[in-house]
């Protein structure tokens, strides 16, 4: 096999290489919790002379290969971290860490904790109370704990209780519409039950230390698995297929695509899942990486014990460990190429997450058109983009994600949520104004929450050093001579000096500008650049003081620049389970580092604020949104006019 | 023939009808300058009725069928409207206008101006001292007035002058690379030339009364038309074509749609272009009336003279006019249905307007996705969307509107610009910062400017009485019972009372939803609805003294909501050309009409700020925003579960 790419995602069996060496320092009788491995990348001062002396064509070795692992020592809350250099077969850094650290949740632990909570005889006791007739299996929903407490380390999970549509019964009922009173919290090291509480049933926190048998109500269609349901599906719909006569338009070689002016690499880690390496457009660098550092969803409903609901989907599982199997058809249409990645789990075992990404080309409609009236002749070019999908299931949720790259040299990042909501009971009877919540089903409450997500941009637009300036669009003051109607407006442009923050401002229509101060376009004879155009939205709505907000501190603002340093990915920092906040992107910008023509990261946090609406369950019909990075006096006219047009024989449209 | 539809449009037959009995009224020996004539919609309280009858299969007679025109006295400025009863071959209306009205601007007249602007010796003169060698045909654009001056009463037009490239010299090179340094003003009644002014060359307001030759600049590629440049179109795209099998999901009589759960009529007039009626999905009424109400362009570059750059696109012109002939596979794919229109031309002859729009599906990905960990099992359903399009082309730039109709009962006005940027020359050897435009080629400027848009969304959600709530996510109040943990955020709902305005808040997720109070969902316990999710931007940048900005009052929020009155369609009044402003919303709002639990409109305005790049030109990337109209607990599950899953047998994609 030959040797991989220094950007090449690792594989199942570097993976188990890396445990192989951590399990020799302590001997084989040591029963080691495995919990996360995966390409430590190399650091950018190596790496960038590879890119370069590679693109110059000459060839230099290649950097160590270098694996990061996680684990604690089994039944114990003993955590370490390790770099291990598969090259030397060294641990180039191997620590444990203080005990207020916590590692991600894994499945199989999960699954022992709601084991236990099931078989828990105070547990059993509750259920019985509910009085829950036949056909009504328990099924319960493992989260991960949050924080509501300073001096809590112990590792813990929170479980939520829910029953099968008793009209069924089946493993694919949709129990999320039938949720019951109770909670337990398990213990994940002693994996014992430690607390049980009552959920409150109406809208206020009111709730029973005696409730009495569960009031039974339902959605009026409950079930979005189509066998499950109580009509047939429609027959109106007639197939619609995309075709390729002649192959999709791109090349990929590894983890190398070719497409159009694009050349990047595609990469896959853990935690991130997809990300994006050294892309380059028209032979020139554009971006050295891109990807989702993080996303903290906290639910609205305040009321104990609700109140911890709020989860880094990332640091606390996983968007590679979560990536699905994108099947051939069902998640994307037309040509189709599949890139796999590997992960480990608890046990050690090597896991190949086949399918975890795609990429396929679509149409996009119009590129550009014009019609000269003068002559009646109209030139019209389509649009095909190529879009890079990952979709990731954290277990009621799906979150899509595409990056999608365009002709034009611009890069979307898009977002769309889809999946089940989380759901809280509330009495049948009940008809309170709650708001922080919609019933969603007679007795069943959904509550609001957002989905806050955070965007890492590393640019290397022409280059590496590079500058961040904020532009507004502004009116003109008022002049006789320049501005005699009051007409003017004009932008202004302020350069970000020192690592800090900056809000999204849509009535000023501010962009946020990745620059190179030591290359000037020379047509519009400023310096070459990308804007970004950010998705300007509501902050997290919980207190300053909160936890949510202590251990988010990404969602503080729109807009964040750091000056790059190496292993420097995760907003809310590399451990955020459990988290107290403290190690996330404010202790970043807290260095103060000057940002002006230096090597820079972007980073852009943005919300989905979710009020559920009844149309949402049982099953909600995606919501997307678009981060846009645009070439801004980056090339010298618009890079599609070579674009041939568009025409009736290309596309073989029917009337 | 069977007799029209209250809602089917105007034929030509019926415009050329109205104009005979108008010019008889006259006699044959008076020559009318005909502007424009429509389908002067039926009063709603006499089609509402007439929509319920036939809802429920009964036949009542059909309304008076109506025509409005407008025209002037051939060689005069007076100008008249009238309301042409077809039914009773009378005019129910027929009035002359005040002066300082003045009716949009049509080609054969525009056309005429420009004959007259280059054949006036003092033109020719001027452009002799420019020098510009051969092979450079001078090329000129006309553009509606604008306004600056609180007496002027002439119709008038401003006229811009480019050449050709001189590499080519051909009709269809991109003039707008090459401007020229001088403009001039037409009085359209006399068609004469009443003024020529020289246009700055610097950054500043300068201008020279004795300019010298040209000095020659160009952009690196000046032609968009791929017959004109000087590279060959790029070989590496490969076909991607739409296949439907088994034909169209839609079914389409006369003017009514009918696709999955939807039932619509689509209107078009030459104002408007598109417009869609009576919109009801799975039985329930949802929305009256939907439509494009108005658009300005305000440019931003504010020297004299081109400080009157500010265009009302469909008040001025129209968008039913510049309505495009949608070729078959090139400016949409799949299968299509057309459906036609018909104007009048300044001579009185009827103008079929060709496929001015479109109807087709779309594939927009996945609609829902669930895989339940539990068991594997995974639930995909893909999102077929049913597109209505329509394309204008205002002299430079190209608009395309799209509604776009979903499964799930969303509703969803994308509006995408493209084209050619309207540029003014700058010397060439001057680099000076110019804070109100972009150089996009040597000797080229390309002012800001911004396209202001207005929606109007006449309502029916279940029925014609609906209110106008704006609701707002905020923090919860400290509460150490309710929102212990100081995590709680909610909702809080305002109903609109009176007629009037909201801003965007998107700091604040702010949604606006129209309710009917009068109808309560039977899951959420709340009124039934559909929200509006607004785009949040800049405001028009003109100060609010400006001409610009009195003239386009609906920029002044992005919200407005009155109570429903016939013949009220257009938020900067009927009269747009070169108006004095005073005749929009803000006089519809003046009314203080009641508007809660009333039949009420409400309007959107929402803006694109283009502070053009360098690769917008020599012609646009399109750049798109969508509007979205989303049911808001109205049903009572999410109404898309019967979509049959995604299957591979279904799609057919490839690997």
């Amino acid at each position: 096999m030959a040797s991989p790419h220094p950007l090449d995602p690792a594989s199942a069996t570097e993976l188990l290489q890396a445990l192989a060496l951590i399990q020799a320092t302590y001997g084989p009788d040591v029963v080691l919790h495995w919990k996360t491995a995966g390409l430590e990348e190399t650091p950018k001062h190596q790496l960038v002379p590879f890119l370069e002396a590679e693109r110059a064509g000459k060839s230099i070795p290649a950097p160590d290969r270098l694996i990061f692992v996680m684990y604690y020592i089994k039944k114990t809350p003993r955590l370490f971290e390790a770099i291990v250099n598969l090259t030397t077969s060294q641990l180039d850094h191997h620590i444990e860490l203080p005990r207020e650290f916590h590692a991600p949740v894994d499945r199989v632990e999960l699954n022992e904790a709601a084991a236990t909570a099931l078989a828990d005889p105070r547990v059993k006791a509750e259920i019985e109370r509910l009085e829950l007739g036949p056909n009504s299996d328990v099924v319960v929903d493992p989260w991960d704990y949050g924080k509501d407490d300073e001096n809590e380390q112990r590792r813990l999970t929170q479980i939520f209780f829910y029953t099968r549509n008793p009209k069924n019964n089946h493993p694919d009922s949709n129990h999320y519409a039938f949720p019951l009173s109770i909670m337990c919290i398990v213990d994940l090291v002693k994996m014992e039950v430690i607390k049980i509480s009552h959920l409150p049933l109406g809208g206020d926190a009111v709730t029973s230390q005696t409730p009495g048998p569960r009031k039974v109500g339902a959605p009026i269609e409950p079930e979005y698995d189509h066998a499950l349901q109580s009509f047939p599906p429609r027959t109106s719909l007639k197939p619609l297929q995309i075709v390729q006569p002649e192959g999709a338009s791109f090349k990929v070689t590894g983890q190398l695509v070719e497409w159009e002016k694009w050349r990047f690499r595609v990469g896959f880690n853990w935690r991130e899942g997809m990300t994006l390496h050294d892309l380059n457009f028209d032979g020139r660098s554009t971006f050295y990486r891109l990807s989702l550092s993080e996303m903290f969803v906290p639910y609205g409903d305040p009321r104990d014990p609700l109140h911890r609901k709020g989860a880094f989907d990332l640091g606390n599982v996983g968007a590679g460990y979560t990536a699905n199997n994108l099947g051939l058809g069902c998640d994307c249409l037309g040509l189709i190429h599949y890139f796999d990645g590997a992960v480990i789990d608890a046990n050690g075992n090597g896991v190949e997450k086949k399918n975890a990404i795609c990429l396929h080309e679509e149409d996009a409609g119009i590129q550009y058109k014009h019609s000269n009236h003068r002559t009646g002749k109209a030139t019209v070019v389509r649009k095909r983009q190529l879009i890079l999908q990952t979709i990731i299931t954290v277990a009621i949720y799906e979150y899509q994600f595409r990056w999608i790259l365009q002709q034009t040299g611009d890069i979307e990042f898009e977002t769309t949520a889809t999946g089940i909501l989380s759901t809280t009971p509330i009495d049948p009877d009940n008809t309170d104004k709650v708001p922080f919540g919609t019933r969603v089903g007679s007795g069943v409450l959904a509550p609001y929450h957002q989905h806050i997500f955070n965007l890492r941009i590393d640019p290397a637009i022409d280059g590496h050093l590079n500058s961040l300036s904020i532009v507004d669009s502004l009116p003109m003051a008022k002049d006789p001579v320049l501005n005699p109607y009051s007409t003017g407006y004009i932008t202004e442009e302020t350069i970000m000096q020192v690592s800090g923050t900056a809000d999204a401002d849509p009535f000023k229509a501010r962009v946020f500008k990745m620059i190179n101060p030591n290359v000037v376009n020379p047509v519009s004879l400023t310096p070459v650049g990308y804007k970004l155009l950010p998705i300007a939205g509501a902050p997290l709505f919980a207190d300053k003081d909160s936890w949510h907000s202590r251990r988010s501190d990404f969602c503080d603002a729109a807009i964040w620049v750091t000056k790059y340093k190496d292993r420097e990915y995760w907003c809310s920092g590399t451990y955020t389970n459990q988290s107290s906040g403290g190690h996330g992107i404010k202790s970043f910008v807290a260095r103060q580092d000057n940002v002006a023509n230096e090597d820079i990261v972007v980073w852009h946090s943005f919300a989905f604020t979710h009020n559920p609406r009844v149309e949402d369950f049982p099953i909600m019909p995606a919501e997307s949104a678009r981060v846009i990075l645009k070439p801004n006096n980056f090339f010298n006219y618009n890079p599609t006019m070579d674009v041939p047009p568009s025409t009736q024989k290309f596309n073989q449209s029917v009337l």
